[in-house]
């Protein structure tokens, strides 16, 4: 039994140290694309601990609390429990844990989370208005608009309860927290990541279209046709 | 005889190598001059098989599907016909090949295609306005309007025969496919992608400068004398 | 006595030194974050020589005048005293010296401060209009509007006395120089960074919101909250 | 004799290679500042030849047509005389040397040129309309609005003649050509390069400005209070 309990043990380690690896490696993209400043922004992943048991026991690995991007390593992510409490690491989490656990423990097939405060994104968020699917990319990666969230202040559920309640009823992976900012979801991390680069990429362009006039809708049935493509087909598979 | 077929055999092999490292590395100008996010945007080139046969045997080198600018070097390129079959490389080509294929069947002169979704053209794109002649720079590198194209759906020869009928009647070698991007073509992929970054640049001013007022126009006979002394004159010959 | 003497000028000597360290390496965030072009901006960072004696009479160190960010080493920065005059440099101080002088002798509470021309920030100044506080991030950092200070020549104390006369009344910790751009304060030079850095981000976003629509305000309540919450909680303790 | 020649012909020869190897590292801060896309923009710099002759027999020393920046190299600049013809390179001197050669020739304090087509100053330049003074670092560096010159065709004096009658009739080192773009000038192509940055830096900042509202006017005696100062006080002396 202990040898079983051990191999368990170590799976978990393996797992998580893993995950350290991949949330600090592609905290480095947050920048890269533009989408923050300063210490502003956080990706998680979730770590499944115990694949037959319920999700709440999951574990997720995300960016300490306040600390410069280029400071973030493996070692200086922080582990949580999915009532946010630290369970490994030497710095307090980001203040957006919550959040992020809230939406792991409502949401099962979410592996990863990102929120940053990227600039256009941010923009439709304060006027709270849903960026229009105008744009064949938006079809293929939204499938529609992205909606946006309601206002919510942090220090209890209800950024989390905003995020999920809004993501349930849309095929996007992008919500629009209002006055606040974007949170995507995905697969794993990666995914979310990818969601976070293209909320802003197409929150841009259809900012700038409207700027000098009205981007013309795309018909619902090609909306549809272009996103079943876009999930299925595209890719290496 | 098998000597012949044999000489024949490497050129093509030679060629195609050649295509790869050059297409390879022109992919990296697509994020330098900020074209493209994660791994949105293609760039292909012809090669030449058989100069006396019909064009239609050419080969086509262009990026793979889904993969990052990071991992981009010549092996990762793939090599398909002009019916956009896989030729060679170990992954699936990207799924904007056949719309590559189709210009390069049905407009012999084109040696590069590249498209991108790159933020101004294709706000431009996404309201389905052309953008107007303003600027010297436009008469010399497009010759007047950049063309707007129709809205096509993925999956068939669509996009490919929407770029070929607008393309063919207009000086410009970028055409704004509606709701899409910016597909541009040139005699070598180089050609292609410095119309690229070109029609992002001019798209960007144009926009920019007619925020606060209307562009002055330039007459047509300056257009029809900057374009021919661009075209004839610049660069070292 | 003459001992005690000795250690207390060693004491300065490495706080200066410190600074100097500081103050150089802070100086490359600028250009980082976009904030300045060739040599304008400079950073400054208050020197305590005598902590039980007034204020007055501490040093700062600033960028030369019109050196260029890639000639910036600690050894270039030079040492003035709140009079302005040259302490310690080989070079002449910034022309803004002065003004970042009467802010350290006229707010004790202040140890670093900032002052670029960078452009969402200097775009709200040049209309003399506050950024309205519709982000979240804004209620964080600035616990509401970033106010407006009057129009002054350089050359005397008028600067200063703008700055600080401004920031008297608000929990800003930046400050909008009507026609010029903004100053920044901080309990170091690291947070007077930080808001350089955020007074823009927050200008260029509420700048973009407000191009297609107005934004939300959020409640008073709302902003007080959030402002309490983060100047508290926020960070690594 | 020959010893006076021999000595005359060794410093012309060391000023040449002097202004190419200046010349060639000024034109990479054109990319860095974000004022050229591929291979335009170019900056030259005048060679006195005879220092008690007419500036007419000046060289200048320039970049070749249509080579990309990473291509740029002392060796690869040419030199001209000042009726445009090839003195000295391998290449083709670029297409706006002639323009160039037209201010040496009539503008003698100007000893540097630089012509890019950077967004902002060439948005205004689409338009024909001043940027209008509205900032202290427009009246620091161009002593009030920055003028726009007239449309002309590339091939005879009419640029560079445009260039040279605006610039006469104003404090600023920069003219916006109408439909085309900026050129600016200093008293050596380092002081052009700055000009170049910073007519971009204000009329991108005046534009932001405009887009939201009327950005207020700078009293006149302000603005000549403030360019005195700066001409005469800023930098190391």
């Amino acid at each position: 039994m202990s040898t079983t309990l051990d191999a368990y043990a170590a799976d978990v380690r393996a797992a998580v140290a893993d995950a350290r690896e991949k949330v600090s490696a592609l905290h480095a993209e947050l920048p890269r694309w533009g989408l923050v400043v300063w210490t502003a922004g956080n990706v998680s992943q979730r770590v499944v601990v115990d694949p037959a048991g319920p999700s709440e026991r999951d574990l997720l690995v995300i960016k300490p609390s306040g600390v410069t991007y280029d400071e973030l390593t493996p070692e200086t992510m922080v582990v949580c429990d999915l009532q946010a409490n630290l369970v490994d690491g030497d710095r307090a989490p980001s203040s957006d844990t919550a959040a992020h656990a809230y939406v792991y423990t409502h949401l099962p097939h979410v592996g990863g989370v990102v929120h940053t405060h990227s600039t256009y994104a941010t923009a439709w968020a304060a006027r709270a208005e849903p960026v229009p699917c105008a744009l064949t990319m938006m079809a293929d990666e939204f499938g529609g608009d992205i909606p946006v969230g309601p206002f919510a202040l942090i220090g209890d559920d209800s950024i989390g309860r905003g995020i999920v309640e809004t993501l349930r009823g849309s095929r996007s992976p992008a919500v629009l927290m209002r006055n606040h900012g974007p949170f995507t979801i995905g697969k794993d991390a990666t995914a979310a990541v990818k969601a976070a680069v293209m909320v802003e990429e197409v929150a841009r362009t259809v900012h700038i279209s409207r700027q000098l006039g009205e981007p013309l809708p795309i018909a619902q049935s090609d909306i549809d046709s272009l996103y079943a493509r876009y999930q299925n087909v595209y890719g290496q598979h």
